[in-house]
């Protein structure tokens, strides 16, 4: 069945001790669950395992409480008492004929310790990164001798937990074993500190340390960031080349990347699948031993490229295992047009930024796996013959659809468009964007391949044309609109002016209308909308003063990478940007801004107005039907349902999400108010 | 013992079915522990309870999943699972005699269900206050009955769990009940929106529901805003009157302040005692019932005052009792001289918005109680009869000196200057902070009545005085100072051209230099010294251009709910404000500054520069006394321990705990890496 030209994706790799099945590698990656939700966390990684990876690997996993990262989760093994809970991983992963791996970590002046309050670490006396206004201390030699011990301690509980490859994390500035590395924190005159050789020394001794203490059984990898993009204060690439060189093939695995984070996991609108190949494709040249890389790769003739030409042992993956945990199982299968692929959106990241678990814009199951018992691939069948009508092929009409048609129900899905997919397909046409498009792709093909769901385009459907259906589930699943009259977060009584002419939303946008220049860009929303608006514009040779109430421009992308990438664009772009400036009035004269702290105002000259402040659902239809509630039996219906957007306008993972729970529920009872499984206190106790 | 002045504070006042012993009231506050840490929380509400309060009050609790405000960690009550952990705090305040209350809330469309995944409900369609890309949905009159089922139902559990008064909460815009108040959130056209009376139908309702499920034994509060500082858009003092008068009589309590919360808890650099007097007085002339309001009271006489004049029946707080719980007894006892007082600084709400434990600057024990058995008031008394030398009587010496001092232990505290308090000194000084100075007047006061406390003012100690002290244990607590050299988070190899003349750091300032203008103040610190020295060299009649490689000014405020009185405050003093800039080099012709994200430069004139980046501590004297480590022995010296700033730069906070940690752990073994009680998932099951 699978394609034999991806048979190299399924040798067996040696990994010093012990050898992954094939080459599919899950890197490290924070979920927002770690050590607070250890069924959760366990599931997730159960999930990829069963899916074909053939390594599975924690978060980042603190080792002590002087490298105490709260309030984000990750994984953390300070004593034994944390075992436990990594054991439960280690099991579910192993289960599935899977290596179980755990990246330790010591944070050093990149954590900041809120719960442990323990003094912070450092190569030499410095700021913490993350804004706590503490400093870490400089690290003498004893302290020095007391983190290799912790890190020793660390290996050794995690081979106890039954862990199979154990990191040494030197990677995303995040972790003492990068920070000696980097001139900028590392000032030490000792033998930690100066030249490369003395800076390098910890990091080789973690390595010695940890294969000593666990190199029998266990594979001793060592995740490393190739560039920083700093400068001569940052790890350079010819630093870089130096450091490989010296620790060539001390180390079981080399796992790398760049940092920080933010240039690690960028998303489809600013960099392509592939993207680290020009970084890390020399590791491979110095080396002996294995490596894996990342890339955002959900394309098999990508991976094979990657084997083939040298570049990397393993396929690396972080976010296309979260969008699918099956991918390996599907291209072993030979059913590569199964892959649900990552869209590159970054929800993912908001999980473990927001300190709440992670969730996928493609795979509404990502995080659910316990507490819902929700499953990527499986779902319940059908408990009844109800027939299903969906009204609006968007992304949650279509997930429901998709959903209710693989559970067997019949299922009838109406779009007014030609085109399928809603939101999607418009956003999806806005610069950057395009992939967005596989949220539709991948459930229309899905669909296409049921007989048991019906789609019908251009049917726009009345309140009539439903209730002579005789469908006895109607689901409503019709979008919303942006507002044009300014209300928001900012303004509860809308904005002054707005009801005249020029005055233009994205949906205007999204439908090809390029307002005249100037044009005054209100962001009360600040999320992406915004700033890819203004690049629609500016490509349109409009100029655009870009106003936001805020104190910066698009400052929710801090939570999907896309901030300094955003500010950076924008500049670039020519877009002027005026912060913490509400938008009052808008008239001939231009706009009228004031301070949002001074309420102090000025003039701006400008021709038109696009605000971007907050959504109505498209809830005509349900009005109607509601107004015709009396003829819902004569009709044959049970309930109207609405969802997504045209319930509560959201992210695109929000209307998935909303379509395949309502999937999900369907013919089932709900007890309680609470829909999932959680600990309590003393009921854990108990249990 | 007690002044008869203050009998009047004590004097027991009935709430609808209970009595509280006196009027000393702990009104709702979070705590950043919560559901997450059931046991820490209760025992640091027991404190409260022990040190006389005759009303301790929980945080917020929600009431259903639909209005989840992770990951900010709150009470819960969902379901009955979350009984127990709520049963445990009402048993601890119980034993000593006080009444517990809790706050049930829906927060709508300020919650973001990060974690519940719920759609959020509120009066009509709008975003999320708190950013996350997602918008409430206007409940339906269905809705609203479920809504006062949840709120009925958690009031029923709430009693079982056995607390005495229950809230119902329509304040800081983060509840339900006020957000069908406010006419920018209620745009409803049914029975519950347009009039004031519709407006107020909901809260009505609760409170009637509340009365019929659980007022038999529990007294039903309700805390109200009076004031939203919004103008028409928000509750106002005129339809806060007219609520007031609406519903006078119908609760048993009312609890009031002024929203939103950066409002309401103002720190002392912006608010004086009492100052919310204005906002809330005439509550007490239009109901009969009691009332209870804040003000961040501390003085007895103020607090009498306020009920003599008919302002309060309660004298309510949060912040005075997380300074000190034992404030009520220690009036009572006619100790009024000992009593902590708060400084008004908000680093315990720092806690919550970290969504991690609270602290307390001025109460190193808060959030300690539970997990390293630390009593505010008392402390293991001592296991041996070394005798300590603390040098520096900044805030950690003075705390450690303080702290060993209670335990009984010979300690001698050497101070190089003529006064006392190191930082704390100098920085009261600084305008807004005059409180401040409390950290450092208890403990002096404290330690007078020790007699075995020895305090050596202006006696700066070298190592061979040391040597020649024959103390076993030597502390240094020697603080730190400013770089001067720029290093700190932006600039790793420091600033060009701050070696030369005319650059300044923060110790200058507080020496009282006054730098020639303009004054290019870089701030790469983030918290409250830049806006501060703003003002001292506005005052000074300097021009100040303030630049920060941050997005915005005095960012980490934003924890401390200073944020936008700073930036209110810095925009009236006509600093100019250059954000996303760094500082690159400093010369005859000015300032360098380079964008961030774009590189691009600017040359800005000034005649100085004033560095606020990282700092360094003061030890020379330790490392005089490494070098001389062979001599210890003979010596007498046992161990040197650096404490405070002088062993890793941080907040006052920090540097009073590190004191207070030092003397808590006096003569003890520490044992394993983790120095508190936690809970581990499978050992916490089998317990």
């Amino acid at each position: 069945m699978r394609d034999p030209r991806y048979n190299i994706l399924f040798e067996p790799v040696r990994i010093g001790p012990v050898t992954a099945r094939n080459r599919f590698y899950q890197v490290p990656h924070c979920n927002g669950m770690g050590h607070a939700m250890p069924e959760a966390h366990a599931a997730m990684r159960e999930m990829k395992a069963e899916g074909g990876w053939a390594v599975v690997s924690t978060e980042e996993c603190e080792i002590h409480p002087s490298g105490d990262v709260s309030p984000y989760v990750e994984a953390r093994l300070w004593d034994d008492q944390d075992i436990p809970a990594l054991s439960l991983m280690c099991e579910r992963v192993h289960a599935h004929g899977a290596l179980a791996a755990i990246e330790l970590t010591h944070n050093g002046p990149t954590s900041s310790n809120l719960y442990s309050r323990e003094v912070a670490i450092a190569p030499s006396h410095q700021p913490l990164k993350y804004g706590y206004p503490h400093q870490a201390r400089a690290m003498t030699l004893h302290d020095i001798r007391e983190y290799r011990r912790w890190h020793r301690d660390a290996a050794l509980r995690a081979k106890r937990a039954g862990f199979d490859i154990i990191y040494i994390y030197a990677a995303h500035d995040l972790s003492l074993a990068m920070h000696f590395l980097q001139s900028r924190r590392n000032k030490r005159t000792d033998e930690y500190g100066g030249t490369l050789e003395n800076r390098v020394r910890l990091l080789r001794e973690l390595i010695e340390d940890t294969k000593d203490a666990v190199g029998d059984k266990c594979a001793v990898a060592v995740r490393f960031a190739t560039e920083e993009f700093q400068g001569a204060d940052g790890v350079t690439e010819s630093e870089a080349k130096e450091i490989v060189h010296l620790l060539a093939d001390l180390p079981d695995l080399w796992d790398v990347n760049i940092a920080a984070w933010y240039m690690d996991s960028q998303t489809s609108r600013f960099a392509r699948e592939g993207y680290q190949e020009p970084f890390t494709h020399w590791v491979k040249q110095i080396t002996r031993k294995p490596v894996v890389g990342v890339g955002r790769f959900t394309s098999p003739d990508t991976m094979v490229s990657q084997i083939r030409r040298g570049v990397l042992d393993f396929i690396g993956a972080a976010r296309p295992s979260i969008a699918d945990p099956f991918l390996p199982k599907k291209i072993e299968e030979g059913r590569g047009d199964d892959i649900r692929e990552c869209i590159g959106c970054n929800i993912c990241v908001t999980g473990d930024m927001t300190i709440t678990p992670i969730r996928c814009t493609q795979n509404p199951t990502m995080g659910e796996e316990w507490r819902k018992g929700w499953h990527p691939e499986r779902i319940e069948t059908k408990r009844s013959d109800r027939k299903v009508l969906i009204v609006g092929a968007g992304p949650s009409g279509l997930e429901a659809a998709r959903a209710l048609g693989q559970r067997g129900y019949e299922v009838h899905l109406a779009e007014a468009d030609r085109e399928l997919g809603g939101r999607v397909t418009r956003e999806a046409r806005l610069p950057g964007l395009a992939e967005w498009a596989r949220v539709r792709d991948w459930r229309v093909s899905q669909i296409n391949k049921m007989s048991n769901v019906a789609i019908y385009r251009e049917n726009r459907l009345t309140a009539d044309d439903i209730l002579g259906f005789e469908a006895p589930r109607v689901v409503l699943a019709t979008g919303c609109h942006w507002r044009r009259d300014g209300y928001g977060r900012t303004n509860g009584s809308g904005i002054a002016g707005l009801e005249g002419p020029n005055v233009f939303t994205p949906d205007d946008i999204m439908r090809g209308v390029v307002p005249e220049g100037p044009v005054l860009l209100f962001d009360d929303d600040y999320f992406y909308m915004g700033s890819v608006l203004a690049e629609v514009l500016r490509a349109a040779g409009r100029e655009v003063i870009y106003v936001t109430p805020d104190d910066a421009v698009a400052s929710w992308t801090a939570y999907t990478h896309e901030f300094r990438h955003i500010q950076k664009r924008l500049r670039k772009l020519g877009v002027r940007l005026v912060t913490s400036h509400n938008l009052k009035s808008f008239g001939p004269e231009g706009a009228l801004l004031s301070c949002v702290y001074t309420d102090g105002t000025q003039q701006v000259p400008c021709a038109s107005v696009l605000t971007i402040t907050a959504r109505l659902p498209n809830d005509e239809l349900q009005q109607s039907l509601l107004a015709s509630e009396a003829q819902w039996r004569d009709a044959g219906i049970e309930t109207v349902t609405a969802i997504g957007d045209s319930l509560a306008p959201g992210l695109i993972a929000h209307a998935v999400y909303s379509g395949h729970r309502y999937a999900q529920e369907f013919d089932s009872e709900r007890e309680g108010e609470v829909a999932f499984r959680r600990r309590g206190w003393r009921i854990a106790e108990g249990e």
